[in-house]
């Protein structure tokens, strides 16, 4: 049995009942990883001390008689972005390889620790957050476990990776402009982008302060649901954090479908996909009664106002390292963000505007519906290093293009999850779930709808 | 007897006891615009009609017995960037002549029209609002009634002189970077600037999204506070409006000082200033009790940040009529509005960030102290048409250095009251009581203390 395929609930059971003791989960995941991370690239960190330590503490614990905290002995693992204490935060980039390491763990870490689950390492990324391939110059391409040849999507590949290689129970990612679900999507696992400000970034290291989220991914609703739990709570140290009471989702996905409305966005969501994503959205929207086609009017605008605030807001922070060492640079980022430092200010004042006013245009679609469907990728995993995507007859950077469907919506700041479904040719796909402000609930409860339904699910991969 | 000159409440007393009309107040009002504006040039356009519709509204309501409003029949008049219907919104520019006249009144001109003021006009301002001077190109310089030779400061320029000539008993203003504290510095009478967010700004055109303020100007405290009490509520159209509850303020004023902890702003704000201006300073601290002189340490780099955001979104909102239009746009501004919207978009998410900073920084010294003192602004009035005034051996460009003391706080957010004091040479001074964010009561309060011990007061004007 690989414990780091057990459900947070089952693991929850065999160590209650003494099946299982943290440690061994501990030396089990450990050993997989060794053996199977090669042929994925996900891991760029092993902490294996540490995970053993905490696996320790928690079965010494047990021993004296707690009682098991909520995320008990859960492998899991971090895209490199997020703070570790004793380890150089990297972010995907050599730049920071020699940085001084994390004097304490990020605010979304020490949550987890704090619920007794296990880091076993920190996850390959694009560099700087910057990209949707996981094609990392210097750490190399992390694999699509589903087929080696292929990209794991990103920003957040390795996540996504190490989870849908049952690796880790569980993992985190971030996501500015779809970094969770489109590795989420190209991986077949499920993946939530909670609300802009809903959880804290204290911690993780920033690609762009006004569009960046931090979230979750893992193998079923129910984990993604307890992880996103854990994570909760009110950080002072985090300035953009909404003052939004928490609410607890966990208990709720039981609840099924009960009386949301499902929608499906139409236009440019249905334009720029091939025929695999259209065909999972329809199948995602006949199994949740989706009653009406909505379409954004100014989708495209959104995602250009976005690319605008990232390059912007990346050009700002990499600029000074830009001038004084050009040369770590990730060669596929670096002339991006020289350029994003160079836009002109009235360019990135009105993407901003734009931005509210397309909130304020989009917000009101949540009163006659709860949750509206999109693919989260315009295609199901490319060949890593195939440079294009081919869709309505224009050949599109893939780099850029395989996150041209979730950009529009994080723009907006909104909650989605991307549900994992399978296309024809047996490669995973995702489609987002998408709600109104702070209703993660209401996006979960649908992914957990089709999670019952088996029209979403998780294919088990094997790579030893 | 001018019932200008008249506060709120003697105004209230005389109507209540039947010896004036609001039909009168209004008749006595617009003969002395009509007198006496031709020598301080602040209206821009006289709304006799509309004035003479309020008051005859009023009184008719009166007749049939209903009760007295709040504001009942009080002149008054807004810079003429506010909507008033029926009227181009001229933003003090040439520019926008020819614009469709307003459907519908501002926000505030609703709140003060609700609450039975009576609109005499609109006020002539710095183009754009981008200038400390009022020194406008096309409409002409406002005089200071003080001394016709003088600026009135700016950009409410219009705002300060209307009421320090006794021509209206209060005005409204905007505030991006001292556009209410300084020309109420300069024309001898009080002024508001609430926290950012305070005071929801719909029907305002807009100079700098993320710094405008709109506030009153008046003769006393007491009139400053019951038209900022008017001026409070939640307006849904507005997306920057702060979601705090309203806290009514004029029944505070009587408090005093009670156990207010004053304390002096140095470094910078006592460096960049003259002797009248730290004599004033002095004066109120001592009848304040301060207690403390504090520094905040990066009080130029504010500024110089505020700076970047103001050119930035100003050359933003301006870009598509420079293009089309440059020849009709106030020659003080157009330029440095182009080089705004030139700015590189690094510097202006840097300057963005360096605000959240710097509030991080400044906000904890409110745990330990109530109300700081500093000079509104480095002088009192300059000359018409003196484009330069000398600091430290340093001539400094008046119409952006008038309000340099007023800037760095305004970046943070706070609340203001510039409270008037007079200099040994018998010009008006003012000095700004800030508070933390939401403690306009507190402003309020330190400026009522002084008001009551004659420290500041306004001195009467005779331009007949």
């Amino acid at each position: 049995m690989n414990p780091a395929l057990l459900s947070i609930s089952e693991l929850r059971k065999a160590l209650a009942a003494g099946e299982l003791s943290a440690g061994e989960i501990t030396e089990h995941s450990l050993a997989a990883i060794e053996r199977q991370n090669p042929a994925i690239n996900a891991w760029t960190q092993i902490t294996g001390q540490r995970m053993r330590d905490e696996a320790e503490r928690l079965d010494r614990q047990r021993r004296e008689g707690s009682s098991l905290p909520p995320l008990a002995a859960v492998p899991y693992a971090v895209k490199n972005l997020f703070d570790v204490a004793g380890y150089s935060t990297l972010a995907g980039a050599r730049l920071f390889q020699n940085r001084p390491p994390a004097q304490a763990d990020a605010w979304a870490v020490r949550q987890l620790s704090a619920s007794g689950a296990l880091l076993s390492g920190m996850l390959n990324m694009d560099a700087y957050a910057y990209g949707f391939t996981t094609e990392n110059t210097h750490f190399g391409a992390t694999r699509n476990p589903h087929d080696l040849s292929r990209i794991a999507g990103g920003s957040s590949g390795g996540s996504a990776a190490a989870v849908a290689a049952g690796l880790v129970t569980f993992s985190l990612g971030s996501d500015t402009n779809g970094s969770i679900r489109v590795p989420a999507s190209l991986c077949g696992i499920f993946g939530l982008k909670p609300t802009f400000g809903r959880l804290a970034r204290s911690g993780s290291h920033p690609f762009v302060g006004s569009l960046d989220h931090i979230g979750p991914l893992a193998r079923s609703t129910a984990d993604l649901a307890a992880v996103y739990d854990a994570l909760q709570g009110h950080d002072p140290a985090d300035g953009f954090q909404a003052s939004q009471p928490t609410q607890a989702v966990s208990a709720l996905l039981e609840q099924g479908l009960g009386g949301l409305r499902v929608g499906v966005l139409g236009g440019y969501f249905q334009q720029w996909c091939d025929d695999s994503a259209r065909d999972a959205v329809a199948r995602a929207a006949k199994a949740l009664n989706a009653s009406e086609e909505i379409t954004l009017a100014d989708a495209e605008l959104a995602r250009t106002s976005a690319f605008i605030i990232s390059a912007s807001e990346g050009g700002n922070t990499y600029l000074p390292a830009l001038r004084n060492s050009p040369e770590v640079f990730e060669p596929l980022s670096r002339e991006r963000l020289l350029a994003g430092a160079m836009i002109p200010a009235a360019w990135y004042v009105q993407a901003q505007r734009f931005r509210r006013h397309f909130q304020q245009q989009v917000l009101p679609l949540f009163n006659g519906i709860d949750v509206l469907i999109a693919p989260a990728t315009p295609t199901s995993a490319t060949p890593i290093g195939q440079e294009t995507l081919r869709l309505n007859g224009v050949d599109l950077p893939t780099r850029a293009s395989m996150g041209m469907l979730a950009q529009p919506i994080s723009f907006l700041g909104l909650p989605v999850v991307s549900a994992p479904l399978r296309t024809a040719a047996g490669l995973p796909i995702g489609v987002q779930l998408i709600a109104a402000p702070f209703r993660e609930d209401a996006c979960l409860r649908a992914a957990a709808a089709l999670e019952r339904m088996g029209i979403a699910q998780v294919q088990a991969v094997n790579l030893e």
